[in-house]
């Protein structure tokens, strides 16, 4: 690290430790409202996180700070130009909406009342994504305070969407719709992790996302499985068959077409993702599961990062309360997601999945397939000028650490973004893989936050030479 | 029919006119208390339903009613002794207890508060079993007015359980304990049903039953299906593909051994069978069901009553609520039955299921199964003489019929009594399959319990006869 940059660094960290607390009081009142998109009895406290967001950038300095409406729950957009002619445009996303989350599900405080334990922050959304979103707001007025700037070196603009945890349903079309404000030379996706603790990276890319509910409709009741069973076709059983059938005995995808155009990772790529200080047990751990399982041929890293998958997140039928009943059920249903990779298209997906479905119903049981809105697979070449720009970012948070690469298993609307904008996707997250995203006790390492604010407030100078 | 006969016939319908408004508030009052054994909070109201019915017998005229206590909900006793030296003694079988049943499920009306609309009446019960038990109550009655006796032919005896909806736990156990009071020389079943409304039968014998939850443990909580996906085991896909592996491609069960010992249909009685007027769109109306379905090579007569079947009456796993949610569910769970036929033993069945379930469940999954009480398959041979009473009695009933014969898919305890008393087992049931046991709506025919009153009352005197 050079003289410059350890003086930038350390005024930095003076500047953030000052804020540090009403930061850390600010995100605690944003995590207090459930901002629950899945749920419709939560819309109105999406839109009151919103709304917090909107007057929370305003008060940091943006001079436009909007709620933007869609077809479902808001967004939020805010922009803070450059007085430098000719500076590039950069357009940061993220999401404030947050997974459901109930005391009852694990949970060992309520989800919605953050609680500081032990350096860390635990509430829903403490990591994915209120905290990850937050800290470009103290990330930005560090950058100011070190630069002496009274605006930042790129026009910064923000988006910040209602419903990526249901599927950004309206994402796509308020990006369209809003194409011209939204224009940018580069996207930095804040709604990602880290490789762990102690070794910063960067992630280059996620996985995409198609999804579906299926119901199956046997009797019109449920009867009596002694009168009928054995001679009618039951709804659960055929349900439980098309999960079944998914895979083969590779545990590769079945349905047709699947693996149609998916981007291999070449030689290099693996080598790189070998080389990674992975530890299966740890990895097991922080999964809390109790073995791997996967596509022949692959590596656990490979089958998160760079494979499609065929999942179910639900399945349901009959009976399930407590001792038995004897009956054949009336209906069944199904929730399956696909994760997605680099050239595979969610529509030609969505048309594979369905004609497999309704070729594998039986006579006597009728079936409805209903999809979500899919989110495309990106990847960001590792050369790119931005992405460089990122890492140097990072390794400055992180005393000069070597950053390297991750990519992201999970799935976000960044292709929306680099699709509609005709941008590069950059991600810059600090979350680690105990987090808990999605789960219960979900949480965010504090040290680890003020890292993010840290690379926040390095990136935008050095972003603003690499655009230009 | 002749006219001692024709006689009989008239005194009985006489009696039982008289008498069917008091039977029929009677049985409406049995039918209030919610004797759902399956669900403990229910456990108040199996017992005040024993008491309920103890009382009535004792008040019908059973010099002997008991309410008798098992390791689960308690059993109803009742003797009526014979006054003739050398009577035979029968063994009256029937349940107290009923199916779960919720309004929302799809009732009409409450299900414990009984209706009569158009000749039938509708309430949880009503046909499975207490008005199938009940009748034998009028039917003593008539039969001492029609004989001019002050005790019934036969040593009658009466044994009503509170189990039998629940698996019949401790029903085996009790019959051994009880095996000297309950000794007799016939046992007749009255928990069955009849070919139609205007095709009397009598059965000749239930199927099994074996039944078993299987709960399948992945992560230690639910997991983000982005950042795991692919790459551990998830409970639902192994719950799923169990039940996918469960049957062959001709509807066979898969599990070694499963066929072993069955008593295959012969010639004869597959043509028996064939001869019955059965009209498979009718009973796909009856079953509710869109289709057939089922292990080739066989009828769906053959296949409910005759076959054995592996069904699943529930599967759970994952999110089942609005929306989606993008886990890798920590658990899942199933809920199986078997229907087993003449020659299959419950327990090595369950000795199968539990070594083919254990072979297939991947690394990184824990399996818990547990069975309930098992029900073993009885069938009485064509040619009993106390089977040739039954017919009789009602033909009788229904002005001089044909009696074809039937078996019931179902399952009852009667072949542990079979068993434990070494006893033939008969069948008296006017249940039809519209009746709904098991399902919303369920009802009995007014007219058809009446013609069960009057079989029952011409039965103990030909039966004594018969067994002498």
């Amino acid at each position: 690290m050079s003289d410059t940059q350890d003086g930038a660094v350390r005024t930095v960290r003076k500047y953030i430790e000052r804020h540090r607390a009403a930061f850390l009081d600010d995100l605690a009142e944003w995590l207090r409202i459930p901002s629950v998109s899945a749920r419709p009895e939560h819309a109105g406290d999406v839109r009151r996180s919103a709304e917090w967001l909107a007057a929370k950038l305003a008060g940091t300095g943006f001079p436009v700070a909007e709620v933007w409406e869609t077809g479902g729950a808001p967004a939020v957009y805010a922009e803070w130009p450059s007085a430098d002619p000719g500076a590039p445009t950069v357009l940061v996303y993220g999401h404030h909406d947050v997974q459901p989350a109930a005391r009852e599900d694990g949970w060992h405080t309520e989800p919605f009342e953050p609680v500081v334990r032990d350096g860390r922050l635990y509430a829903r959304g403490a990591a994915d994504d209120k905290g990850q979103v937050l800290f470009h707001t103290l990330g930005v007025r560090a950058h100011l305070d070190l630069t002496g700037r009274t605006t930042p070196a790129v026009n910064l603009k923000l988006l910040v969407e209602g419903e990526e945890e249901s599927g950004s349903t309206h994402f796509r079309a308020l990006v369209e719709e809003r194409r011209d404000r939204l224009a940018a030379d580069a996207v930095v996706v804040s709604d990602t992790g880290m490789w762990s603790e102690t070794t910063p990276t960067v992630c280059t890319g996620m996985r995409g996302l198609a999804d579906c509910e299926i119901e199956l409709y046997g009797p019109d009741q449920d009867i009596h499985s002694g009168s009928f069973g054995g001679a009618v076709p039951n709804p659960a059983t055929i349900a439980a068959r098309l999960v079944a059938a998914l895979h083969d005995e590779d545990e590769r995808v079945t349905v047709p077409g699947f693996y149609d155009g998916v981007a291999e990772l070449t030689e290099e790529e693996r080598a790189l993702i070998a080389e990674l200080p992975f530890d299966e047990a740890a990895w097991l751990a922080t999964a809390r599961s109790h073995g791997t399982f996967g596509e022949a041929g692959h590596s656990t890293l490979e089958r998160v990062w760079a494979r499609p998958t065929a999942e179910v997140n639900g399945i349901g039928g009959g009976y399930q309360g407590p001792g038995g009943k004897t009956i054949i059920p009336s209906s069944a249903r199904l929730k399956l997601s696909f994760r997605l990779v680099a050239g595979q298209d969610p529509d030609r997906i969505e048309r594979a999945v369905r004609e497999w479905v309704a070729a594998r119903v039986p006579d006597g049981i009728r079936h409805e397939i209903v999809f979500g809105a899919a989110t495309r697979p990106c990847l960001t070449p590792l050369d790119h000028p931005a992405l460089r720009a990122v890492a140097r970012s990072m390794s400055l948070a992180f005393d000069g650490s070597e950053i390297r690469y991750t990519r992201e298993g999970g799935s976000g609307p960044a292709a929306d973004l680099q699709d509609v904008l005709a941008a590069p996707v950059l991600f810059l997250g600090i979350s680690v893989p105990s987090d808990g995203w999605h789960a219960p006790n979900e949480k965010v390492e504090l040290d680890l936050l003020m890292k993010g604010v840290e690379a926040s407030a390095h990136l935008w100078g050095d972003l603003a030479a690499a655009l230009r």
